[in-house]
C-alpha cells in the first residue's frame, strides 16, 4: 500500500475512536461549525470549482455533466443548509436498545455504536463531499472521501474548510479524509484497507458499483441502480393512474427512483396504452415495448430482452402487456435492480400479494416511485440508496451508518 | 459457470420464494419432519459418515478433527434436538417493525422479510448441514451448503434426509441444496453467484474466513475469528479473577469465545501473576509473557509480536502487564479480533469505560467470555458469530438472516 493511502486510514482510525465517544451536541458543534464554514468561504471553494469546470470543458464534458459538475452560490448554501439540517436530527448513537437477564443472573444488553471508519467512493457532484461528511460525523463515524476526478479540485478545496471549521470543536478535524489524488490505482487502493476501513459506499452510476463490489475486500453497501417498475392493474384508477406514470418516468428522469418500465395487464392494455403512450411522448418519452404493445401501438420501436434489465436515466421507457398480477411479479422480480416498484390497484389483495412477493427495497400501492428517499420517507438526508438486503435497505440515513455491541455484566459468572 | 453449480443456484432462488410466503406454523411443521427423519435414518447417515472417517484416518487426520468428524447416534439425537429447538422460537418474519403517515399522506411502514438465499461455507463437523439447514428454513431461507471435503459423505446423505423429509410439506425441498462436490474449484464459484445468493457465511478457521471475504462477489458477514482478552484491572476481585480467567482459557480452549490473552494491572501485577500463572499452569497452559510479566515470572517464555495477534485455539495464553485501563483498551482495540473481551474490576467508572471503548461485538464486567453464544445470550440456536460491523454483530440466530422492505401506500401520490 502506499504511505499517503496508509497515512490517511490511520488517522481516520484515529479519529474515529475520539468521535464515537463525543455527545450529540459536541457533534452538531462541529456540524454547524462547518455549515458556517461552507458558505464563509464560498469564494475559495468557486474558485477550486472553477479550475474544475473548466478543465472538465477543455475535456469535452457534456453539458448534463458539466451542470452536476458546477457550484454557484446557491448550491453552496444548500450544502451549508443540509449540514444543520442534519445537525437537528436525533443522536443516532448511544441509545441502549434492550437489556435482558438470563436464569444465571447475567444481564445483557444490547447498544448502539457508530461503525467506525466510512469510505464513500463517488462520481462527479461535489456537494456529496460535504453531504456524506455531515451524515458520517452526525452518526460517530470518520469518513475517507474519493470522489471523481473530475471534481478534484472542488473537493479538496471543500475537504480543507470543512477540516478547518472543526479546529476548536470537539470533533477532530481528522474525523474527515479527502483523498487528493485522482489516480484510480489510488481508489483502489483504498478498498484493500479492511484493517482500517468498516464499509464502504459507492454513490454513482452502475460501472462505478459494479468496480467497488468486485474489487472491494472491506464490506461494500451496494447503492442506486434502480430499474423501477409501474404495474397498472386491470382495476387500477386509470384517472389516477396516468399522472403517476408521467411523474415515475418525467419528474426526473435522471435519478435512481424514477421508473423505467411500465407494465400493463392485458385486460385493460387495449383501452389504456394508446392513452398512456401518447402522453408519455407528449413529455417527449421514446417507448419501447414488447410485441403485445406494439399489436396495439404499431409505431412503437421493439425492445430487446436487454431492455428490461435496463436503469436508462433517461426519457425513455419500456413498455410490456402481462397477463395478471403474478406475471407482473415474476417479471419484476427477474430484471429489477431491487429498487422500488409500484402497482396501481383498487384491489387490496393484488397490492398485499404484490408487497408480499416483490423483492425490492420499496414497494408502492397506488403512489409514484419518486418518494424513495430519505428526506421523502422522513429519515433525514441520506448517503444513497441500498439495494441489498444486508445491513440498510433502501434510503441509508445517520442511523443506518451505527452497529450494535452487547455488554454482558456478570458477578464473577464463569460457564458451567 | 458450470452448469452443476448454477442448477442448484436457480433451484435455491425459486424455491426462496415459495418459503418466504409460508406461515411459521408450515415452516415449524418442515422443521420438525427434519428431526424426526434425522433420527429415522441414523443408520443410512452414519454408514456414509463412516466413509469419511475411514477416509480422513487413511489420509492421517488428527485425532481432534477425527473427533470432528465422526458421528455417532448420540449426535444425531442432538442435531434433531436443535432442529425441534429451532422450530420452537417466535417466527421471525412477518411483522411490521413500525408504520408512520408523512405529512402528505403517504403511509409508509417497514416489513420484516427473509433475505432469500444464504450460502454457508464450513469445514468438517457435520451437524453444520442440519443447524444452518434449519436456521434458514426457520428464518425463510433456501440454503446452499458447502461444507469441507472431508465429510462430504456425510453431508450429502444428510441433505438427502432432509430433503426427503420435506416432500408433503409446504417447505419445498429445493430449500435445501447441498454442493455434493468437494472441489475447490466450485465453492470458488459459489463465491461468485450474485445473482442467486444474497449473503455467504464463512465458518470455520480464519485461513477459510479470509480465503471467501478475499473471493467472494457476494456480501460476506465474517464470523468466528476470536482473540479474546481478559483484562483484570488493580481493584478486580482476584478470588473471583481466577476462576474467571481458568474458565474462560480452559473450559473449550478450541472454541472462538475462549479467551487467549490476559491483561493484568501493573500495581498488581506482583501480587497477581505469579498465582494466576501458577494456577494456568496446573491447567496445562503454556504460558507467552511480554517483558514485565517475566521480570516477575522468569521461566515465562517471551511473547512475540505476532503472539498478540494469534488465536491460538489451544492451552497456549499471552500474558502482559499495562499501565491502566487506558492502556488495556489501546491493546485490545489494536490486536483483538473484535470478538468478546471481558474487564475485571471493582470500578463503575473503569467498567463504563471499557464497555464504551472497547470496539468489540460482546464486551463483559466480571464474567468469562466464554457466554458469547446465541444458546447462552437466549437467542437460540446461531448459524456463527459475527465480527464484523454490518448485519449483525455477535452470534446470529434466525432472526439476524432476515431483512426488512419498504411498503408505501398512496392515494394517487405524485412527487411535487
Amino acid at each position: 500500500m502506499s504511505a499517503y493511502i496508509t497515512e490517511i486510514c490511520k488517522k481516520a482510525k484515529a479519529a474515529s475512536f475520539t468521535l464515537a465517544q463525543l455527545s450529540g451536541e459536541a457533534k452538531n458543534v462541529g456540524l454547524c461549525h462547518m455549515a458556517n464554514a461552507l458558505e464563509a468561504n464560498a469564494q475559495k471553494i468557486l474558485a477550486a470549482n472553477q479550475m474544475d469546470v473548466e478543465a472538465a470543458k477543455v475535456k469535452g464534458m457534456k453539458a448534463a455533466l458539466l451542470d452536476r459538475l458546477a457550484l454557484d452560490k446557491k448550491k453552496i448554501g444548500n450544502m451549508a443548509k443540509e449540514l444543520r439540517e442534519v445537525s437537528a436530527l436525533a443522536d443516532p448513537v448511544g441509545s441502549i436498545e434492550r437489556t435482558w437477564t438470563r436464569p444465571n443472573g447475567l444481564v445483557i444488553g444490547i447498544l448502539r455504536v457508530p461503525i467506525g471508519v466510512v469510505g464513500v467512493i463517488y462520481e462527479s457532484r461535489p456537494n456529496v463531499t460535504s453531504d456524506a461528511a455531515g451524515i458520517c460525523i452526525k452518526s460517530g463515524n470518520a469518513v475517507i472521501l474519493r470522489g471523481g476526478s473530475d471534481a478534484i479540485n472542488s473537493n479538496v478545496a471543500i475537504g480543507e474548510v470543512l477540516r478547518d471549521a472543526l479546529t476548536g470543536t470537539g470533533v477532530p478535524a481528522d474525523a474527515i479524509q479527502v483523498v487528493a489524488s485522482p489516480d484510480r490505482a489510488v481508489a483502489e487502493e483504498l478498498m484493500q484497507m479492511r484493517e482500517y476501513i468498516d464499509v464502504l459506499v459507492p454513490r454513482g452510476g452502475a460501472d462505478l458499483i459494479k468496480t467497488v463490489v468486485e474489487k472491494s475486500k472491506i464490506p461494500v453497501i451496494e447503492t442506486g441502480v434502480g430499474n423501477c417498475h409501474i404495474y397498472v392493474s386491470e382495476d387500477a384508477d386509470q384517472k389516477q393512474a396516468i399522472p403517476i406514470i408521467i411523474n415515475a418516468k418525467c419528474q426526473r428522469p435522471g435519478v435512481c427512483n424514477a421508473a423505467e418500465k411500465l407494465l400493463v395487464d392485458v385486460n385493460i392494455a387495449k383501452a389504456f396504452l394508446p392513452k398512456a403512450i401518447a402522453k408519455l411522448r407528449e413529455e417527449g418519452v421514446e417507448i419501447r415495448g414488447d410485441e403485445e404493445t406494439r399489436k396495439i401501438v404499431p409505431d412503437v420501436k421493439a425492445a430487446t430482452e436487454q431492455d428490461w434489465y435496463t436503469e436508462y436515466l433517461d426519457l425513455v421507457m419500456g413498455v410490456k402487456v402481462v397477463k395478471d398480477v403474478a406475471a407482473a411479479i415474476a417479471h419484476i422480480n427477474k430484471y429489477s435492480s431491487h429498487h422500488s416498484d409500484s402497482i396501481l390497484t383498487a384491489s387490496f389483495d393484488k397490492a398485499l400479494k404484490f408487497i408480499k412477493q416483490i423483492d425490492s427495497a420499496a414497494v408502492y400501492w397506488n403512489a409514484s416511485t419518486r418518494f424513495t428517499d430519505g428526506n421523502q420517507f422522513g429519515l433525514g438526508a441520506e448517503i444513497g440508496i441500498s439495494t441489498q438486503k444486508l445491513h440498510a435497505r433502501g434510503p441509508m440515513s445517520a442511523q443506518h451508518l451505527t452497529t450494535t455491541k452487547y455488554f454482558v455484566l456478570g458477578r464473577g459468572h464463569i460457564r458451567e
